[in-house]
């Protein structure tokens, strides 16, 4: 057999992508981390490149994969237990790492109860798999991420059960609330709580009283999901994320242990009852191997971390160096998105210069991701930075040089 | 806010599928790994419990996860670049360790390129992301993973886009495709390699010959995929998996490295066309954290080891192992289903008779899967064993022995 036709037929799809510049140019591979020396953070060297890079694109906002506790705590889950579980949760790959994360992630969102998954993208797809019947009705933040308008699909909820939102608009979400068929008994309303691109937040607070008062319209009520994924850790006077921020108390709280945390995997914290039913329902955790004893250990002691002092004085870090660049950025008179994540929009507004300023940051050793259409609207192209925690002032300062050049 | 009133319904669908007999019984939890000792394979401590447990369901079937050079190797790709990958692959989240081990099992499955993801589950919902069009018809065995379900959903194939054949059945594969609309230009045909619940195997050649006399008649042709996750590392004279058994070349080879592998993760190996859709299409690829390194390194190590005289050992001993239980299980009159793959049914045809045995296992120290219904057709009520490469002969024997007194 030869996929000698079906190659054809790609090669003009993946063609087609390019003219609309949609597709994503050739990865580019990490070959060396070079650890934080005297006024310098963290440098990487990319294959095929002898400059030493930062990165202003990475999610680990607290700077913890590389922290020596959480690499000494993989390396003796590992000698214990060995590298993978060889088996999936229900047929005995559970293993005590696996309970403890879930125990802690519960406690530290303040939930009764979790369950941990490869990923926050699973972790959205076992919920919407456990939680939904058919006579359950979902709204979602327009701006809400990949993972959660890929859950609406692969658990089948039907167009007409699903309502979405204009970004973080209240009243289009009341519109939302209004427009359920009475004959629907479960709502759901998921939201991200920190948008990727963005670095805005959802307004949580509001969001729940607003979905409270439609409370007792449905008979299982109006259920509040927040995917926190870029919250947890990094945001909130103690790293609990866009809740404790927006000082709310939404029902379920999805997020990851890949960005802040440093680690890799997603979890669900929620009620007993959820939480059972995710064990029992939903298939992206049942039918797969759960993440490695290694990541697991690495999680433990990455919410250990950021529950300490240790911790509060990287958030403190963390919101020094965010005040650093987006002040620098002011100053400059640059456009941004205001607001105290580590998520930076810089607004560039225009495609061709969007993407010179992203080389033009390569070229200089700065790693950015840049946004243009069709990812984000015709006009509003962006290049997103991202701070964390080991950044220092004059990691910072260089960049904003930088660009202050560049103009 | 409260999700009282969701929690009492969801216990109430709890309740129901405890009473259809479909509820998962609580995990099991892992406390101690104890390594081989004379003439004892490997044991496992739970709990809660003071006994030593013989795993017989495990998929580790090479039993490498907790081979030194793999915990070795995971040791030092953490210690040079930390415990998560702390991005998406496309920014800046490529590590060498990814692109080795792509480049590694697209050898090893003699494909020219590969794309790994956190797990086959989500490396099955990618392929459909990426080749599926409004013109593709998906045909798959009716006995497929519930992976490749879920890819059937979460890509969207409409209805009329699918057909299932009975198990194996190669005139039912016919009808399938003789059945496809004409207007259509692609069809995929995708099945399991081998049975996770019967250890039996897709008659690959017949497939492929049968696929390939109907290729003509679409633009794209037809593309065979199998997803060999149980038969990668364990089958086949090299561990090539059930391509090789069968001495046949699918198109498309999805698998993991979870299971003979040892370690965790998904893979899609094919031609270069795909898989460059599959990086700029498949959504569970793109927007979720890659495996990390640690996870990387050591599945290189497994597949380096699975291509070596210490792994052609490994198969040895595993094929001779299986074939002792698989003849203590005849010389006991046990119905099976005849093979030559580590997984091993027997088949009880009872459901008491089956949680008795499995009880019966447990408390004598050995860990197994019972399936009833509606896991299984009534009637079909199944133990499943599963063999690993570290089983001893004394272990073998003494689980034979047990069966032969429980009766």
């Amino acid at each position: 057999m030869s996929t000698h036709k079906l190659d054809i037929s790609l090669e003009q799809e993946l063609d087609a992508l390019k003219l609309e510049g949609r597709a994503k140019p050739t990865e580019r591979i990490i070959e060396h981390y070079i650890p934080p020396k005297g006024n310098n953070g963290p440098r990487y060297k990319l294959e095929g490149n002898d400059n030493e890079f930062i990165r202003l694109n990475s999610n680990s906002y607290l700077s913890l994969s590389n922290h020596p506790d959480l690499i000494d705590a993989a390396d003796k889950a590992t000698h214990k237990f060995g590298v993978g579980p060889g088996a999936v949760r229900f047929i005995d790959g559970t293993f005590v790492y696996h309970d403890r994360l879930e125990k802690k992630v519960a406690a530290f969102t303040n939930k009764p109860a979790a369950k941990i998954f490869n990923s926050a993208y699973t972790a959205n797809c076992g919920l919407a798999l456990s939680i939904s019947n058919k006579k359950t009705h979902w709204i979602g933040d327009q701006l809400n991420h990949n993972s959660i308008i890929r859950a609406m699909r692969i658990s089948s909820i039907p167009k007409e059960n699903k309502g979405i939102f204009k970004h973080n608009d209240m009243a289009d979400l009341k519109r939302c609330l209004d427009e359920v068929s009475p004959c629907m008994e479960r709502v759901v309303v998921i939201f991200d709580g920190i948008f990727s691109m963005r670095g805005d937040y959802a307004p949580i607070n509001e969001i729940t009283k607003i979905c409270k008062s439609y409370d007792s319209k449905f008979k299982d009520g109006v259920i509040t999901v927040v995917d926190d994924s870029h919250g947890i850790g990094a945001y909130g006077d103690t790293g609990r994320g866009t809740p404790e921020f927006c000082n709310a108390a939404p029902d379920i709280i999805i997020g990851t242990f890949g960005k802040a945390f440093g680690v890799n995997g997603g979890f669900i914290c929620a009620s007993n009852s959820i939480i059972e039913s995710v064990r029992q329902k939903a298939d992206t955790y049942i039918y797969t191997n759960p993440l490695s004893v290694a990541d697991c250990a690495a999680a433990i002691k990455a919410i250990d971390i950021c529950d300490s002092a240790q911790g509060r004085q990287l958030l403190c870090d963390l919101q020094k160096r965010t005040n650093q660049f987006r002040q620098g950025l002011e100053g400059l008179g640059k456009e941004s998105i205001t607001g105290p994540h580590p998520v930076v929009p810089l607004l560039v507004r225009d495609t061709t210069k969007t993407h010179d300023l992203v080389n033009y940051l390569f070229n200089n050793g700065v790693l950015v991701v840049g946004l243009t259409f069709p990812v984000v609207p015709k006009g509003d192209e962006t290049i997103r930075f991202q701070i964390n925690a080991c950044h220092t002032f004059a990691d910072i300062n260089h960049v904003i040089e930088l660009l202050d050049q560049f103009d």
